[in-house]
């Protein structure tokens, strides 16, 4: 795997901001496996552009994509479809005097590459096991696996992570000269994603306890 | 304001899970107003696919996003670009007993149209405060609102609020017939985004208080 991403490409090298801008690889990963979803870009079969929610995980040196084989917004993407991903955290809103310097600190990685259909039997267990253990870890070693039947209907998706980058705000506000005497506040507003209280499914048979992937839940790199 | 969607298009129509699709303005400005952050795809100058995550803002019929002038990746959006915007609330994970039954309870918009470039003076005031107060109500009557050299950096685009549909899943996990007997825990594991204790900036003066934008910070709809 390598450290850090070859040179950025186009795409890839952050312009505006260039300070935010990180190519390492360390951490694209951290960000795309902290990221419980991602927002997926590609052209439809018209050449206009579309955008889908998702989840996602990534092996080593591939973004598996989740989505259904009946889902008619992503039959598009199985025949080689240029993809654009977008992983975003958003770890704050930042205040600042003037409504010009509001901004977010936020993590977000972007992966450009072209999108291949999982069909192999070890890949497809691969890419399954890495999905569920991305939104739970551990839920993998829980959960009832797929079948052949349900594989057919599921439709796992690669994407190399060779044209990535991932932009990073943190800190506190920069107001320009004479805003920082205004009196008006200015500081960070944290924001994190939590999770609540379990909420058994009401066909759950008594005695079953809350598993592992489940109790004291959080993201991969939060705690 | 149209209290439903026109008829829904090839592309806002929900085909996969049908039952989760809502095309009523209610529920689409709902999420809108209640999601932090968006994800806006469109093509860039080569019509590769391009995703970025922004802030919005609904006004009536209108969906606001922005931008900054100097930012490469935005240019390809000043002149009347196509775009597809997506707004995604992750409430829950949903833990069948089968991998393959595992969901997400969920409320995203999805936007079709294409982006017009704010210049007015007027639109650049409405635009500008109606983004600030999405990120934080009532933030638009504490700060310093922009001069006109900040306007000149800060890209504004509109989009019509006409192609549009929503998504929602809520509910327990769906497990099919023999996997309820499973001895697999099944729930949903609620999740939500919130804010945690407001951290003043290092070169704020002493004496300002927290504002009424920031203590209490949640959501719109949220409490």
């Amino acid at each position: 795997m390598l450290s850090r991403m070859p040179a950025p490409t186009k795409r890839t090298q952050v312009h505006r901001h260039p300070e935010r801008g990180d190519y390492d690889r360390a951490t694209i990963d951290q960000i795309l496996d902290e990221a419980l979803i991602c927002h997926v870009a590609f052209n439809d079969g018209d050449g206009a552009p579309r955008c889908l929610p998702t989840i996602h995980a990534r092996v080593g040196d591939t973004v598996y994509l989740h989505g259904s084989t009946a889902a008619r917004a992503w039959k598009a993407l199985r025949g080689g479809a240029e993809v654009c991903i977008v992983a975003t955290i958003v770890d704050g809103l930042v205040m600042a005097r003037s409504a010009f310097n509001h901004s977010m600190n936020y993590r977000s990685v972007v992966v450009f590459g072209t999108a291949r259909e999982v069909t192999q039997e070890e890949e497809l267990h691969t890419a399954a096991a890495a999905i569920t253990s991305h939104v739970a870890p551990g839920r993998e070693d829980e959960a009832r696996m797929p079948t052949a039947a349900e594989y057919k209907q599921t439709l796992l998706l690669a994407v190399p992570l060779e044209e990535a980058s991932a932009k990073v705000r943190t800190g506190p506000p920069k107001d320009d000269g004479d805003d920082i005497a205004l009196p008006i506040w200015a500081g960070v507003l944290p924001m994190a994603t939590n999770a609540g209280d379990p909420d058994p499914s009401p066909d759950l048979a008594p005695g079953i306890d809350v598993p592992p992937s489940v109790s004291g839940y959080h993201r991969p790199g939060t705690r």
